[in-house]
């Protein structure tokens, strides 16, 4: 048990118990104010750089929209995305990522202007010629250095190794692309400025095979407490070696701590282990299940006098034994109908839920200087089943 | 490398093919026939038994209604599933499975008459007099029998600890409710018939305080060799403890080996291993990056004369290095536009799909006597976004 419960500020505090009250729960609850400070602090950090959002981390057209309108572009990673950034901000740069992008995908992404990030070698064959791109090194790092360094590693399936370079830079200039310049993007929730290093050394080493180029991507993987000044001192010393400017992929550094999960405790009983049961769980926030993440869980129901608090297990309300939220979280004699919030839920929470056991997804809704808005409504099972062809019994 | 590459019948590759290029891909076929044979076969062994199939492994509207077709009832843990068993299936039987349950779950199935599988002592004051219930037995497993008897450890969060069940039983009784039985679920994919006769044991013991029941309901879970016939055997004579009928609750044995996700490789690329890159991965089928599951992938193109396999680590689109369907599967000569079919995906595929990425859900396809028909279409970006409250720039 951790006897360091963290608290949440009162406004937040009720601005959840809102949030509850008036679209039921479980409901997410972003932080526009949060939101937006992050990204001012990021922009300030990498002063002469254009900012990319990785919608992957939360993609609400609200919120993009409002990111646009302070100069960020959006890094997409699939045609629903292009979307997303063109339904939002029309106009605003855009990155097309990833390793599997499809031929529509890739004429969309041409058709709309942005700057697509070759991932391999056959890809750039598939390219409508005039379209502008980059070209993404796998940078090779030794997957033991740091396990966060996954996309980084040579054994990872993410870019071109430089090995690779030359045969890149002359396909992509036979195919007729315009070349801005060299992408890398090393992992997620990186901590150590030193691993950026490493990836840079890498990078700003093919510099002298490329010539100059006016771009240099350094991706995303920004990890909340991340030297950000010291980064960007890396990147413009690294961008220097091509004469670039540098372009930047961050997406849950802006929103993860922007976010809660706010759910209602459904049941409180003891197997073998005492259990807080809630109305959300894997299939609203999947990231303790999936990569064992840990996510505080605070309470915003008051203790009754002389409660002290002890360690539960809070768990979903899926038919899953792995469907839990926090394994040993210290909640003060908690009761069937307490409202918890589950913190740092703004990146990776809505954006990774799923419809599975036809549990529609919950809404989300912005808090800011005005008030709560709803950004995006309850998913009923109507909408769940909407896309079916049903045909009766009779027909069969 | 697996040497002994698995194949796919005639029939099933020319479906898969079909199903590719009438409704694009990724997508996913489910083969009736397999369903129904094997729901044949569990009726076969269980002969006087009330099965309910578990739609959490596949809940298709479709699906539902044929299984009703031949007898079956439903297990539902969700308001969204007990809408989909009223749409597909009116009057069929229904069990009203969870551990967190909603006041309006409870209220829903009291009113259409589902069975409601009481899970703790807290829910049982909560369900509307009159109604027909059963009480979950957690019969506390060692956890260390048998890592899959998760559902069925004293430390999993289900059910209610036979130390609890008088009190249980005179609540039930308090609280105006009609017990019809005990449950039991042990857990997913049992191979070992002792497995079940252990829950049973503990089960079957409690006859003596309980006194006779109309029901033993003793969960699903089996694994896909399971010997069906023991376990009925092991079952009926817990039952007859109770004087009491079997109800059963199978999900990914009806469905799991019927159904394939076909995908087109998108990508061929070298990095520090060899990739084949599809357009389906961790958003269409997630139990291998969720719970390391392995999953037979074979290629439907013909190898070129002479191509012989080597090993492939099969990847799916995301900007996540652990988006990988298969470590080492075994391809000759893979091209970018191959389609692959990856087997036993009939089972939470599309049941655990996400929208993440705003990458729409694939659309899935029947395969019966009468040939392919379409069950659910392709989720367009539209359609992904169309929940959302978006306020233009202008307005904020």
């Amino acid at each position: 048990m951790n006897p360091s419960a963290p608290t949440l500020p009162e406004r937040l505090r009720r601005a959840a118990e809102a949030a509850a009250e008036t679209y039921g729960t479980p409901v997410y609850l972003l932080d526009w104010n949060a939101v937006a400070a992050e990204a001012a602090a990021i922009s300030a950090a990498f002063e002469d750089a254009q900012g990319f959002y990785a919608m992957k981390a939360n993609p609400l057209l609200t919120l993009l929209a409002r990111l646009a309108g302070q100069g960020w572009g959006f890094e997409a990673v699939s045609a629903g995305e292009l979307e997303r950034a063109q339904r939002a901000a029309p106009g605003a740069p855009v990155v097309l990522n990833g390793p599997g992008k499809t031929p529509a995908e890739l004429d969309l992404a041409a058709g709309l202007g942005a700057v697509i990030s070759l991932d391999a070698l056959d890809e750039i064959g598939r390219v409508p010629r005039g379209a502008s791109v980059l070209l993404r090194v796998n940078p090779g790092l030794e997957p033991h250095t740091h396990p966060h360094l996954a996309t980084g590693a040579a054994n990872a399936k993410f870019g071109l190794l430089p090995a690779d370079l030359d045969a890149a830079l002359a396909a992509t200039s036979r195919a007729g692309l315009k070349l801005l310049g060299l992408h890398v993007h090393i992992g997620s929730l990186i901590s150590a400025p030193g691993d950026y290093a490493q990836a840079f050394d890498v990078v700003s080493g093919l510099a002298v095979r490329s010539g100059p180029l006016p771009v240099l991507d350094i991706g995303g993987g920004f990890g909340p407490d991340l030297d950000l000044p010291r980064v960007a001192a890396l990147a413009a010393q690294a961008a220097a070696a091509f004469q670039a400017r540098v372009w930047l992929e961050p997406g849950r550094r802006l929103v993860a701590r922007a976010g809660l999960l706010v759910a209602r405790v459904r049941s409180v009983k003891r197997t073998g282990r005492p259990f807080v049961i809630l109305d959300a769980g894997m299939t609203e926030l999947i990231r303790p299940m999936l990569y064992g993440a840990e996510h505080p869980i605070v309470s915003l129901a008051r203790a009754p006098e002389g409660a002290r608090p002890a360690a539960w297990v809070v768990a979903g309300p899926a038919c899953e034994s792995g469907d839990i939220l926090g394994q040993s979280v210290p909640l003060a004699d908690p009761r069937p109908g307490d409202l918890l919030a589950v913190l740092v839920a703004g990146a990776y929470g809505s954006s990774m839920a799923s419809g599975y056991l036809t549990r529609g997804r919950p809404p989300e809704v912005i808090l800011d200087g005005e008030g709560l808005s709803l950004a995006r409504r309850r998913e009923e099972p109507a909408d769940l089943i909407a896309l079916e062809t049903f045909r009766p019994i009779a027909d069969i």
